[in-house]
């Protein structure tokens, strides 16, 4: 099946978002797929996130940032948004 | 026609957030038409914002903290989430 088109994809604050992501998933020694399972997502929508290609949701939002150890809004501050 | 069953109704984080930004449109004295003219949103939807029924995306959010005069990750950051 052909990839979606990453509609927003190049969308500044969702690029900077994604790195934050990687940037604490890594820290926290995670792997994505790891980071998916405990989020209940799919892997592919992690890395899709993680390369700012999502408009993730609020809720999404704070699932990861609880398994990152932080808050949403935190992970957005810290990402400049 | 019949309102869209809130799927997202008496979600906490939504219900802070909600409650965030109405207080905040207030404080800078919009009503909730001139938040959804400014954010190029529904009026409706910006009172299901408020009501904690969505699960807004991230992109809308900071959209709403611009206008509001804040970040995304300050909203969020006030709202406890």
């Amino acid at each position: 099946m052909a990839r979606p088109s990453p509609k927003h994809a190049g969308n500044p604050a969702l690029a900077s978002i994604g790195k934050t992501v990687r940037g604490m998933r890594k820290v926290n020694g995670l792997s994505q797929e790891e980071l998916a399972l405990s989020t209940d997502m799919d892997r592919s929508y992690i890395g899709g996130i993680e390369r700012g290609e999502h408009n993730l949701t609020v809720l999404n939002l704070v699932r990861i940032a609880k398994v990152l150890g932080t808050t949403a809004g935190e992970l957005l501050a810290r990402s400049g948004v």
